[in-house]
């Protein structure tokens, strides 16, 4: 913030003490969003975040109880992040029925995060308790999100009312929620794939590509809307 | 089976064996089954089973490793019940587009289960292994019972084609898994819909009812899959 530097010790303790906190707070947040990139949101664990940002366990658990408020505050930040990208993108102007597939698709394609957290408020996977504060945060963050991106949708395709629109983003994120599980299978569910047809038991040969499968659902999708 | 009383205390003690363990099987089966329809999938604990069946979790942990596989077992038994519930009534004759809308939608809301297992093939269910011949026995449950469905739509409702008909069931039952979850939030989550507007921050005031998003979602999706 540009603030000038302090010269005497105590002066310097009692304003770095904050600034210090607020950079452990990004760089817990920052590490937990490059783990859970690399390995998948399920795969990370408290331990795994507070050794990839070089600090004790018992510390990073001054900043976040369980590593669901971690990625509660993590998704908050890209949910807003997600509209922001689609607002722009859509505020260039019109688009056609093609464009506004691909757009959508791409934006969640790009925020893989996004996507694992899409239906993390379910029973299923809050096991352990998280702050009704952080859980209210993080849907309040999606909810505003989407509305914010149901406008843009409207404002650049007009055929789609706003009641369609709004049902148009809703329904794209709780597909690409579960298209990206399915997508992305655990690895025995993945091995099972590497048998053959008839060893399987079923006749899939990989699991769905998690691009081509939402644009495609959003085509159909759209198309409905413009057609009850 | 009717099979004739064994007398001889040895011929019963080997003939006993096996049926008592098929029995302990379907009793843990059983057990599991109820525990998810009172309290949900995720609140299922091993140990909560065993004692429900009244037996030792160690004694249980012979039939299965993990509360995972069990949960397999019974949805790979759900997916064809599922599907035979399905291709009966389908196979009564021709529908209209509101019955078949309502046909699919009431076939997910009987069968809780299945809308909880529809998505656990993903690694952030399976944090703990469960054998690759349980995953693929699921898998190839869960694809079979959408192929006989998705032949008796098409059968029942000849205006969507095979591929049209497939696509719609796989779309229904993916987006039943997310629907399923927003509409059943864990307790935290619950807990903000008491608060006003303005203190939740978000307009939205209870969560969705599960049956009347899913049925609004497969009218819109057929009527799309009818016009791409």
């Amino acid at each position: 913030m540009g603030s000038a530097p302090v010269t005497s010790e105590g002066a310097f303790r009692r304003a770095r003490r904050p600034e210090q906190k607020q950079q452990r707070y990004e760089a817990i947040l920052d590490a937990a969003h490059a783990l859970a990139l690399r390995d998948g949101v399920a795969a990370v664990t408290l331990t795994a975040i507070a050794a990839e940002v070089g600090m004790h366990k018992s510390a990073l658990l001054k900043y976040f109880g369980t590593r669901e408020e971690i990625f509660l505050r993590l998704a908050e930040s890209d949910w807003s992040a997600w509209a922001d990208g689609l607002v722009a993108d859509l505020g260039r102007g019109p688009v056609d029925e093609q464009q506004l597939v691909e757009v959508l698709t791409r934006s969640l394609v790009e925020r893989p995060l996004i996507c694992q957290m899409l239906t993390t408020h379910s029973a299923l996977t809050f096991e352990r308790e998280v702050p009704i504060e952080a859980a209210r945060r993080s849907k309040s963050a999606a909810m505003q999100a989407a509305g914010e991106v149901a406008d843009a949708v409207h404002a650049a395709f007009p055929a789609l009312d706003p009641g369609a629109s709004r049902e148009l983003v809703i329904a794209t994120g709780l597909m690409a929620a579960s298209l990206w599980q399915v997508a992305h299978p655990a690895p025995v569910v993945a091995a099972t794939f590497d048998r053959s047809p008839e060893e399987r038991g079923f006749p899939q040969a990989a699991p769905i590509h998690f691009a081509e499968a939402l644009a495609r659902f959003i085509h159909i999708h759209l198309a409905g809307l413009r057609h009850v």
